[in-house]
């Protein structure tokens, strides 16, 4: 993994992946204590930064590949990046998701042209499923983060903090950014470290989900006691990768740790004061530079604002935050 | 009027109002039966177009004038754009509005650091009101829409427009803009006009306020009988202005009239599909794609979302058109 094939990726992906606006207001200002940068990655197409890597590993596929399709698993996100990336490619595409994922994401990626299958996410495996399933037709599988193409899509994201954040005149802050398995997080750490070492990523995460936090306390890879069971279903991962994990230890940290409730409130504060809608997940990040203003230095901090597939009563809670 | 004064404001705003992006989404396509591109004015600074016109107001004032201050007289967005452009020039404002305006527009004008006057939309006369604080304290008037520099500022929007759709290859289609007083749509008409002529502008308006749409067919400016009692309250005005009316009637129409109803489904469909915050009356345009595809011809159609700044309660009503 290394720079060059996030810039690979970055060219591959140009005209294709939308390049997302960096949004600021004063209100929010007031509440963190300092400047406060948010990449609005919700706007990307699909409403998530995953549409990156989705895009990155299809069109790095040989023809015959793509002929054959390719398959993901993927509680959501990751899910319609690749069915998005793969219609647009001519390929075929199956989804492997958890069956108590939030229905639109669901129906977002079959309306994508995906085939759909569902399991059990307490009882049944996903990587056996999508092993199985990639055999049974010589399907490609896309793993959701802890494979090089895909981290170099994710990456790409970094490249544009580090160009927008040095036009704007910000070379030292940190860089919030919510974490499941980590392709994001050290896609983003990578980019900075070739192109604004100044900005250091840190990973926020759910309480109760805070591996990455903890593996790079402990300095190894440390799992979650449950696997499920959060509103920030779209970071919800068991442990960092075998590949993201060494990339966030060398470049990361420390992590901060939300709650589901700061989350609700970061969403509200997204709808009422920068006019973007935010999934819980997604507003990890946000969460923790308003809310753990004391965990922070410096007076500007970047919150990616990951993705915003979100249910409509989800989002009604988040507004009743603002009340 | 004319497109060298929307130019000058171009480079007055350039590196202050913030370049807003072109969203779209295959799920949108599909309800209109045509593609579909939103600008979205809604990520503005402020919430809405209106601080284009407020900067470019209030960036061409003496450094006497800025001394003495500003005033304007708002149903809200023009409130917060004045009041915002007149704090990042260092001017007092004083900003006149009605007090059944969204109660988040007036908290946003006051945190804005204006000072706000309020009066009775049915029993007060607002132009009175302005005119007579404009006097006392010797204020400049920034007029929300009949005024040339405000035009020249809300028309950037439109150089916008122009620049973005000849990249993406669509060269003949219809801009739809929600239309109140008719500063925006007048001013993206002149932009369009001399950098793509392809692109004409329809204005979008909501039942029982269509002066606009009315005052194109007949020729002449016809107002609305009723004043007030819209959820569209971003685009309720009396009639078109003096200024404007002439160069909609040069360069725009037909008019499209949209129920309050397709303005909330429109928000709703916001919300799902492209993941921004849309108000009602900045809905309006989106309605009219979306609900009145017969209105339209051609393969293309662009739709501005004019502003965001939309109370939760309103909001939530907007999402359970989506259940």
């Amino acid at each position: 993994m290394n720079i060059q094939m996030i810039r690979a990726a970055a060219k591959r992906i140009a005209g294709h992946a939308r390049r997302t606006p960096i949004l600021t207001s004063a209100f929010l200002d007031e509440i963190a204590g300092r400047r406060v940068f948010v990449k609005a990655e919700c706007l990307q197409h699909t409403g998530s930064f995953k549409f990156r890597g989705g895009w990155s590993a299809v069109s790095a596929l040989t023809d015959n590949a793509l002929k054959t399709g390719v398959i993901a698993f993927s509680s959501g996100n990751h899910a319609q990046g690749v069915a998005l990336a793969a219609r647009e490619h001519g390929a075929p595409a199956v989804i492997v998701m958890p069956a108590d994922a939030p229905a639109i994401k669901i129906g977002n990626t079959r309306a994508l042209g995906a085939e759909v299958v569902l399991y059990d996410r307490a009882t049944e495996d996903r990587n056996e499923i999508g092993e199985r399933l990639s055999k049974q037709r010589n399907l490609t599988l896309i793993k959701p983060f802890d494979e090089p193409l895909v981290i170099a899509g994710q990456g790409t994201t970094g490249l544009e903090i580090a160009h927008d954040m040095i036009a704007l005149g910000v070379t030292e802050a940190n860089v919030v950014v919510c974490c499941g398995g980590g392709g994001l997080t050290s896609g983003i750490a990578l980019a900075l470290a070739a192109d604004a070492p100044g900005l250091r990523v840190r990973p926020a995460e759910p309480e109760g989900f805070d591996d990455v936090t903890r593996s790079l306390k402990s300095g190894r890879i440390e799992s979650n006691a449950r696997r499920d069971g959060s509103l920030c279903d779209a970071i919800i991962t068991q442990q960092p990768g075998d590949l993201t994990f060494p990339i966030m230890l060398e470049h990361c940290g420390p992590g901060i740790v939300v709650t589901e409730d700061e989350c609700l409130r970061a969403v509200g504060l997204a709808f009422d004061r920068l006019r973007i809608v935010v999934e819980p997940g997604g507003a990890a990040a946000l969460a923790a530079v308003l809310f753990h203003a004391d965990e922070f230095t410096g007076d500007a901090v970047i919150a990616v604002a990951t993705g915003g597939n979100v249910d409509a009563q989800v989002f009604a809670r988040a507004l009743e935050t603002l009340a």
